[in-house]
């Protein structure tokens, strides 16, 4: 039942910007990364083929402390910090050793999709809900 | 019956990169939103909610002759160079007034699609194929 | 002296995942479109070249109400909500017609960058500050 | 001196779109991915910071087989095809298994950037080239 992770990462060339640093919108990016490790910890995928149960994200956001550089390592480390019944919310912590780049959050809803049909708002599968836990703090 | 589109584009911050100039990723995709509003200006959608018929890429090139920078301001040009029974071919010209910046070519193949089977290559579909025309050379 | 600014824009296919819908990380760089935007029209842009000024973004989050999918159109509104001597921070308002998308907030910190050296906050320059003012609520 | 790569990667879900495929501009990404790794394999950077020297794209290509999906697992195997005084081509194969998924290929030419001039070509420098050399057929 894991509840937190810790990925490595490397910043791409694709992910700078004319300023010489990460895109911001690329700490989204890294956080969502590391939720798609979480769940595959979990034994599970986010979005499997053929399933009608989705995971939209209804809520974020960052506040970054110092850049990232092309081809620098950096860790993201993941934790649950919230789990309800329709809901799961991220908090998430970007770093370089001991230097903290950037923190964030991430609140994600249960959905059940029907082709044609607005998105609509369902219970955490027991399935899913018994794979996780949340982080202590 | 469309056959060419021109676009006015500009430089988004995001599409540059740590260089200074637009990404060459980024031209691929500056050629496929010319795509898209050739079939917009068609009546089409090349992606319409439900459909099985679709349209993957196949082939396609870039190749670059001056960079762009942020907050240029930039045409697209594109032409249909061939359609065959199963194919369309298009051409690309990515420009600043007579300043040829990059030329391309996109080759995208009809297919259905059926979930959980592979794609599989079709005729285009009569209702399409009416509604473009290779561009005059 | 504008204080605020309204973008139509279209869903890009690129835009979308395997949810069908646009990626949440694309909603940062709507609202990053209209800052620059607003700039223009303020007679500015935020990253001329060779300036040692920069516009790095400190916090920036977001609330999805509902899904954009390919091809949509919508507005993006984004407001100045405050300026203090080192800071600005927008508010921004993503709709279709009436139906609010999503709402976020995104605050820059005005920086002087020297090559091989971090980035220090500074003051807004007054040629700056002079040409934007904080939008009415 | 290194002539070649192999990397391991997983789509992630920001690769994706709408059609529940790797969007095909994201091959260009991992092929320059690739890249990269294969001069730090060198003992290299391909963008250092404070070099005047720079290795813009200037011409590439993709053909691809069979589409990537969110989660898979594949090979980029990068090769050196050619090098010349003033250029670099590799050839890339992106696979699953036995299975090609696409071939590609991209040629860079060696540049002196200097601010607020055009981009100059150059002879690749010595120590740069005997850092490489031809991959084996």
């Amino acid at each position: 039942m894991p509840s937190e992770i810790r990925l490595k990462r490397r910043v791409q060339f694709y992910e700078t910007d004319a300023a010489g640093i990460v895109h911001f919108s690329w700490f989204f990016r890294y956080m969502e990364e590391a939720e798609h490790a979480l769940w595959r910890e979990a034994g599970l995928s986010i979005h499997p083929g053929g399933s009608e149960i989705g995971w939209p994200r209804v809520a974020t956001s960052f506040e970054f402390k110092r850049p990232l550089r092309f081809e620098d390592e950096f860790d993201v480390h993941l934790r649950i910090a919230e789990i309800t019944r329709r809901t799961m919310r991220y908090a998430c912590r970007i770093a370089q050793g001991e230097a903290t780049i950037a923190t964030g959050e991430l609140t994600v809803a249960c959905v059940r999709r029907v082709a044609g049909e607005p998105m609509k708002s369902v219970e955490i599968p027991p399935e899913v809900a018994a794979r996780f836990q949340v982080a202590a703090t």
